[in-house]
Formats: structure tokens, sequence, C-alpha cells
């Protein structure tokens, strides 16, 4: 963890964004997989960490906004919690090294709650246990309790964690080679025959010997085009893409979001290698072209028109490309958006709400298909973290809609694409940090020109 | 899965045990790891599973109890979902496979349930997500839904769940034997210098090659005496023990239990031997002790006195062993219970109520310290399948407040007990099937004599 001042920093900053009222940081409990005493691993919630709270289940702080005391809410185990969990850390260390003013029993918090009245603010809950124990801490309903987050306090917190901090950057960056090195060691090993979760198996395994978890479901597929496909059945086969879509969450919980795309067999095709080059294109200078000042909506836009025009070059799209995007018609090979931020969620602070996070008051979100679903819009800041994720995608279902509906037929080139129904999807990803005056890829380099995927590639 | 007439089957046996009332059962949704977009792994609710629900988040079905009428309650994806998450089976497809009646939209449920009014049939309700669930379908409050399930539907359920079938069988043993393979490939590959984490992601990695997941958190950890350790970050030593007690979800999520004890080193040393023998005797002695009509309580005081007999001639326990174990001494050492069912829960059925699924009407549940923790009770029936797991543990905090307290001076030898302060812990488990006649061990015979297990250790 990082030193008392930084998480007592951290909090007196909270304190004086709000000024008044206190504010509460609800820790996870275990999260019940079939039953309570079955549990998924713990995933604590990322604001109470990153506002000093330990990384331990049934926990809470308070903030008084107004003096600034900070107070940590949590109960040591008993003897006979020990001898099932092992000895642990006492809630007043855990207090100390988070520099909290106090400890108290949790049982003291929903007096101090109810005390607070309609002067408490706490966050968003995504969690049905949370909502149940804010319920029971408030005496509110449950609808009231979903609907009564605190909208200061989430421009308080999105504010603070929006901007990364050097120490910050050090744990996101291993992060991210670690990543790196799962991503290379998946793209040696791949072969014909062997099955999309051999692969997965080797990510996991890398990630349990590192004692982390993955950030997020694991995306490791010969089928690309399904953009959060967590399904791992198939056999590999010649001829085939495989999109890897995966991260590791370092120690403190903070996630890597990489993807690269390469060719079952040890090269690509030259049909794979246009496509790839021009994913490749737009992914390296929507990066160029992030710095400050720079709305993220724009960098989208860009790749999008990277996109278009390249496609244009291969005889899949047609007509001017600023129209096209304009108009959307990109959005049937590049339906999502450009990036997002990144941090100790790999979304980060979704949970916050992505508008917030992504768009703030200065941008409004778009309806029109694709853009709509950009979750970063924004102008950039030094200290942003954020993923720069385009792609291109042969979706059968949405290709046949499109072409029935004569949908931007002046734009799209449908008998053309006939020929790359089945050629799956490409995606490249990396996580960019904004500078001063532009840009830090972050970590290692990790192969993705089509030389240095093709290098990685198994001898036959 | 099972064929559409076994699904229809336990449905109407459901029905016809309740005779009258609407039979809810619910599935899981997805579970919030840090927000709603970033789940953990879908893990379906057992009793929803066994009653022919589909593998998928957001459904639930009802039973008319009376007519034996059965809905699935579930929505197809749009064309958006599809993009996102791929093409899926439909819901009438899905009602077909498991021989539902009818096929309604999740939308109608809560009219449906509502109607049913006081004669509502539901399960206990472990996710908080679940409960918000239910209480917007009734209309009832939170803790109205978290009290008020139904114990007939409890009873109805466990009677059917708690005898096994061939076919849940061969899932099992499927389950037992990647758990023996994964407990083989641990044994053969843990050296000193290694790190417990590891072996950890050679079990993971080899869940995940298979597409299943551990059936509960992995403990592998040269802390064995720490009973639900799932710490992983030691680097193991010459000399020390490592206990590993983890297990496969077979596709259909039956679960695998399995533990074994090994040494770091080639050869268990005299003393980890001496103490192993006990364990194992104690293990393969209640196995045999176990058929049908036999209370599990009584092999668990079996299993316990052979421990304090062992201990007995190792020295650390002294006086008659009926006494000591009727007294509660050897709880020092062996503190937990004998066993618990199996299926598909690892502590199977453990969302519906302990005592109802271990103990029933027929025992009553000790507050004894150690046999206080005995999950199953009851006399042993044909199908039953349950895991049988004694261990001695020497657990530091707990010898030194027994001897403070010179608890049970007359059973124990705590002059002896200081040698062995950092023994750590040994525990040995299999899955047993009661059969007509007696018992037959799940899965192929996975090493645990001192011979086998050496037989297995690396070679310098």
């Amino acid at each position: 963890m990082f030193s008392a001042p930084t998480y007592q920093g951290r909090r007196s900053r909270l304190a004086a964004d709000l000024g008044k009222g206190l504010i509460l940081i609800n820790g996870n409990i275990d999260a019940s997989m079939n039953y309570r005493g079955n549990p998924y691993p713990f995933r604590q919630d990322s604001s109470f960490l990153y506002f000093g709270g330990p990384d331990k289940p049934g926990m809470a702080m308070t903030i008084d906004a107004a003096t600034g005391r900070s107070v940590l809410y949590g109960d040591d185990l008993t003897l006979e919690d020990i001898f099932w969990v092992g000895p642990q850390t006492t809630v007043q260390q855990l207090a100390r090294q988070a520099g909290f003013d106090e400890v108290r029993s949790m049982s003291k918090l929903a007096g101090d709650v109810k005390s607070a009245g309609d002067q408490l603010h706490y966050l968003p809950v995504y969690r049905g246990d949370n909502v149940l124990r804010l319920a029971a801490w408030t005496g509110r309903t449950p609808d009231q309790i979903q609907s009564g987050h605190s909208e200061a306090l989430i421009h308080a917190v999105v504010a603070q964690r929006s901007i990364k901090t050097t120490e910050e950057i050090a744990e996101m960056t291993w992060a991210v080679d670690l990543t790196g090195r799962m991503h290379v060691a998946v793209m040696r090993e791949a072969e014909a025959g062997l099955r999309e979760s051999d692969l997965a198996s080797l990510v996991t395994g890398m990630c349990e010997a590192e004692e982390v978890v993955p950030a997020y479901g694991i995306i490791l597929s010969k089928d690309g085009q399904t953009l959060h496909n967590h399904h791992h059945g198939n056999e590999l086969q010649s001829g085939q893409l495989v999109l890897g879509d995966f991260g590791a969450e370092s120690p403190m919980h903070y996630a890597g979001d990489i993807t690269r795309t390469f060719p079952v067999d040890r090269h690509f095709t030259n049909k794979q290698r246009e496509v790839y080059e021009v994913v490749l294109d737009a992914e390296m200078l929507a990066i160029e072209a992030c710095r400050p000042g720079v709305a993220y909506r724009d960098v989208h836009l860009r790749a999008a028109r990277i996109i278009a025009n390249g496609l244009k070059d291969i005889g899949l799209m047609k007509g001017d490309c600023h129209e096209a995007v304009a108009a959307g018609a990109h959005a049937l090979f590049f339906p999502h958006g450009l990036g997002h931020m990144i941090g100790l969620d790999v979304h980060d602070m979704e949970d916050l709400g992505e508008n917030h996070v992504g768009y703030g008051s200065e941008v409004q979100r778009s309806d029109q298909f694709g853009l709509a679903y950009l979750r970063l819009a924004r102008k950039l800041q030094p200290g942003f973290v954020l993923t720069v994720e385009p792609g291109i995608y042969f979706i059968p279902e949405l290709i046949d809609q499109w072409r029935a509906e004569k949908k931007h037929a002046d734009f799209i080139n449908y008998t053309a694409l006939e020929k790359y129904r089945n050629f799956g999807g490409i995606r490249i990803e990396d996580n960019v940090l904004i500078t001063d005056k532009g840009y830090q890829i972050l970590g290692d380099p990790i192969p993705k020109t089509v030389a240095e995927v093709e290098a990685l590639r198994y001898i036959v």
C-alpha cells in the first residue's frame, strides 16, 4: 500500500471538496457464489482502497467533511476465526498504516450514519448486499439507497481518481508488464489443434503464480468479432485469427487491459494483414493524437476515419471518409468506442457513472450507433490513463441487418463484404498515460507490428 | 445436461411433495466484482440447475404444485446484445431441452408471483441482489424475503438432491478424476524454492484448460493448520509439509473436494510420517465404516477415537480414548467435522441450511467445541455422497489458549506438544458414495499412502 500521508491527503482533499456532511465509503463483503460460505475471491471496492481502506471484507470508513476527521470501522477476529483463517493484522494496525484518526467497531456504524441524517454522502452502490447493508444502517428503503447517492461526492472522487500519481503509475506499469508477458506467452504457445482454453489456462496460471487475478473476464477467441466473448471452447485451426483481450490486476488492484490479435499460423494471410495494418495505423495514430486539451471524442473520430479510409483502400467502404464517419457508417466495422479510463477498475470508476467519468459537463453523449458506446469523450488532462483500442470486426448478424436495410449503402460495399463474413475481428489495445506535453504508453513494449507478432509465432 | 424427462421427473416429484401453491426457483444474475459491468464468472444457483434451469443469468422457473405445470422465465437477446456476446440458444430451445411446459418473459414473473400471494414457496436467498429481486416481484420487504422462505420446499429439495442418481455420480466422478490429476500434478511439481502460488497456478490452469473452475477457494499451503487458508504467498522450504485442499467443478457444476498432504522433500520425516499414518488410518477406517443406516456422527466419533489413540501412541495424548473423545479433548488436534454432503455444491445445499441437510429431525447438533462443526450427522442412505476428511493440526493460538486454561489436561500432554508447535497440519480427504451395502470411493484412486505419495515426489 501507499504511505499513510498519501491516504490522509486524499481524504483531506475529499473533505475539503465536500465542505460539510458525513462521507461514508463502504467496503465490500464477500460475494456469495453458490452459498454464503463459498464466496468468490474477495474484491474490495476501488474507492474504499483509494482512500486507504484495507483490502479486507466487512469494513467501512467515514470522513467528517467539516473537520476532516476519518474513522475506520472494523472488528478484529476472534480466536475461533483465527484457527479457520490464520492470524490477521488488527484493525488498529490497519488504521495506523493508512493514517486514520480513529477506529470503531462496525456495530457503531449504524448509529454514526443515522446521526448524519440527510447530511450523509455515499457513492452509488453496485452490489445488492451493500444496498441491504446501507438500508439497515440508514433506516432507508433499498430504493432510497439506490437513488440516494451523493452527486457531490461522485464529482469529488472522480476529480481525484482521474489523475494518476507517480506511485499509481508505477503500480499500473507493473500490471501492464505482467499483462504483456501473458500476451507474449499466448502468442508464442498458440498453434493449430490447441483449444482456446489451453491459452486461457496460461493466462490464469500466470496471474495465480504472481498471486494476482485477471482484472476482468478473459477474452481469448477465434471469434474476435464477438466483442465480449468469454467462451474458450473452440479448437484453433489454420487460417484463423486469435483475439486476446485480457489483463492482470496489480497487487494493489490496478488493472492492465491489453489486446493483441495474431494468426494461428506463423504468418498473417495477405487479407488478414491488410485489415490488421488498418487497425494498427488507427491505434498508433490515435495514440499519437493524445495530449492534454484534446477531446478524446476527437481522437475516437480520428481513429474512425483512419479505419474508414483503410477499408476504402481495401474496397469495403467507399465515398468520403469524413462524411462516412459523420454518418456513422464505419460503425458496421468499428461499433464500439476507442477506449476508456483505466485505474483501480478496468473501466475506471464505472460504478460512479460513465458519464460523470468520461463526459462530465463538457460533452454531450451521442446517440448514434457506435459513437453512443464511447465511454470517454472529454478533454484529456495530464495524469489521465486510458485505453486506446480500435478494432475492425465482421459481425455476420450486423452485416445481414444493415444490408437488408440498405443502411449507409453509399459508404459500404456490401458485395465485396461477402468475402469477409467469416473473417472474425481484429483489435489492438494499449494503455496510455497523458503527460504534460503528450503521452506515454505504459509498460515495456508488447509486440504489435506484423513483423513483431510474426517473430513470436511458433516454427512448425 | 441431462434429458428432459429427468428434469420433468424432478419437478413433478417436487410438485407432488408440496401439493399446492406456486414454487418459485430463482436463477442467479451476474455478481458484480467492482462494478456491474465487470462481473465475477457466472455461477448459476444449484437448485435452479437441478430442476432444469439453464446455466444462464437472469432466468427463473415456477412450478404449480397442484398441477405440476412448469414455466421457464427468460428473455432472448436483442441484436445489440448479440454483437457483444455472440448468438445464443433461445429461451424456447432451452425450455424444450429441459421439458418445461411454457416459456414466459421475465416481465411476467412479478405478476405471476404476486397472484400466488401467501401460497408462494421459495428457497432461502443467499445473494443480496436476489433478495432485492424477490422483494420487487413480491412487494415484500427485504426482511420479509429473508425470513419468508418455505420450510416445506427446503425439505422437498433436500430429499431429492441428497440422493445422487447414476448420471449424477458419473458427473461427480468426472470432477473427482480431474481433481485427482490436479493433486498428482501438484505433488509431482512441488519442491523447495517454489512458491505456494506456483502450485496454485497449476491447479487453476488445469481447470481453465478443461473450461471449468475450481469448486471453491484453493487451499494450498505450508500452513495446513489454518483450516481455510487461501493465502499462497510462502516459499516452500525443505522440512515442511504442504496441504492441498482443492477440487474442480464438472461442466454441469458438480464439485470434487479432495485433500492431500505431502512433504516438500522427497520423503516424510519420521515425525511427519507418524502423524500422517494416524490421519490416514482415521480416513481409511472411517470410510470403511460408511454404509446405509450408520449415523455419520458415529463415523466422525470413530475417526476422532482413532486420532486420539494414535496421538496417545505418539505421546501427545493420554488416558482413555473413549473418554477423551467424549470430553472433546481430541478437538485440540481435530477441531472440525469429519465431512459433509457434496454434490452441486461443495458443501451440498448449505444455502438451504446445514441442519436441514446434515441433521434433519434425527440428530440434535452438539454445542461441544469441535463436534459443533460437524456438518453431517444423520444416518447414511444409499445415494448420499459425502466427504471423509479427518485431520491433525497443531494450531499455536489454540494450543496456547488451552494450555493456559489447563483444558483437558488429563488427556493432553502439553509438555510433549511443545515440539510440535511448528509442525503444521495434515488432512486427507476423499469423496465417498454410499451404496446399497457399503461405500464406494469416487474416481480413480489418488495416491495417499506414504509409499504412494513418496513415489510421486521429485528426485533431486
